[in-house]
């Protein structure tokens, strides 16, 4: 699978910028499922077929296994979207980011263990941190500007001569590192103004976009605000909100609905 | 234990300022052990027991094991330091940095599931981002500051009012971040002069410092710009100069050589 193929064929073909985010936490999981063996894999297979139709990608956030040691869960995941959906691209929510050298060890980790179509990274560390992933021109790499989170003004917004941080690393990015062509950016919807900073930078380049749902982001304004010549160009991402949506036996038909609530909101604006 | 206690207390009582950085890569281990069913255990292990004596503290690089679906080496390495080589922190080298709910999972991931007794961050996202894991007083928080890699040079020396980006990072982890007196900073061995830089503004904060060895940051400068008026303050890492100095079946004699070295090479300019 081409990322960006598959993201653009979702697009048109499904009519869909949601992006469901897979954030499996067991305490907020319905009664019947909590304490059963295998509850990650079974309730996180159960969003993603409920949700498929309306999900133009998956976003699995890797620390939500990790805490609870479920690698494998997170692997089985994967592998049952590219075997149950296929054409629906899984990008691998870890924010990596390190020397070359083990930069490419994350690579292997993200693309080869875990199977995933694209990967979000931490550009901090800059470009020979990022180059095991760029070179990879089949996957999509999805590079942190402007976070969602309050923590954000701290260092993001930071004037360097002139633009803000976030801004330079928007630019950087569409310039020099998208030479594949397989580069998005991370803008929060809780920072509709600077969206609006970061599309008028980048042209057409696209955006995963957290925020909406838990996070409280306006979807009118991150559509208007972020949307791209063609009225596409965003990956809306919502986690709590589709996941945590029911809490009975039902959970997967009301995350369903929340998904589809949040298509057809997106699409009234687009 | 608390980790800068620990940690001052191997500064002084073991007379060693050397990490020694453990990224297990198979393809380099020696003959004997590369095709043995449990070797990143053994060969990181053989390692550990080899160079305790000379080791501040120990660094796992997280994404070495990951890449390798060794999640449980990396456990069983991490309580074979606690059990056989008591006082020696481990500091988990993960780079993790995400919003405050996920960044709580990765706190667990870090001390709980892998019981780190610090953790390396990228500080990104900002203080929420971070929170989580200041939170925890006995642990240290070892922050992204200046990377050792050429890269680094991208973003973290951007003019930021006066100071580069990393000097902005550096004033603010002292000042605001500090309040536990649990942060760490990362500066690399390759950049003397910035090293001097960031010391002269965060008094006796301790520096993480990798980049010697294979990344050929040179020991005297490293010391004298980057130790603290005691002549202690930093954490050294050497990871592929002592993990590689032999491959037969004398590697761990090998690696204790190094790590010897490398410690007698630094106390000569402390």
């Amino acid at each position: 699978m081409n990322f960006m193929q598959a993201l653009r064929d979702r697009w048109d073909g499904a009519n869909t910028l949601v992006c469901v985010g897979l954030d499996p936490e067991p305490a907020k999981f319905p009664a019947h499922l909590r304490d059963t063996p295998d509850a990650v894999f079974e309730f996180t297979r159960a969003i993603i077929d409920a949700t498929a139709p309306m999900a133009c990608c998956f976003k699995p956030q890797i620390a939500h296994f990790a805490a609870l040691g479920a690698e494998t869960a997170l692997q089985r995941c994967i592998a049952h979207v590219h075997a149950h959906h296929p054409g629906v691209p899984v990008i691998l929510d870890a924010k990596r980011g390190d020397i070359g050298s083990t930069a490419e060890r994350y690579a292997i980790e993200a693309f080869d263990r875990f199977a995933a179509d694209a990967v979000t990274l931490n550009p901090y560390l800059g470009r020979d941190s990022v180059q095991p992933f760029l070179d990879r021109a089949d996957k999509g790499v999805v590079l942190l500007c402007r976070t969602s989170n309050k923590g954000a003004e701290d260092f993001q917004d930071l004037d360097c001569g002139g633009l803000p941080l976030y801004q330079r690393i928007a630019e950087k990015v569409a310039r020099d590192w998208n030479g594949n062509g397989n580069c998005l950016l991370v803008v929060g919807a809780t920072w509709p103004k600077e969206l609006a900073a970061v599309r008028a930078l980048v042209g057409e380049l696209p955006f995963l976009v957290p925020g909406v749902g838990a996070q409280g982001g306006d979807v009118e304004a991150v559509v208007s605000n972020g949307k791209d010549a063609n009225g596409r160009g965003l990956v809306i991402s919502s986690s709590r909100a589709i996941l945590y949506a029911g809490d009975g036996l039902d959970f997967a038909d009301a995350a369903r609905a929340a998904a589809q609530e949040l298509r057809d909101t997106i699409n009234r604006f687009r």
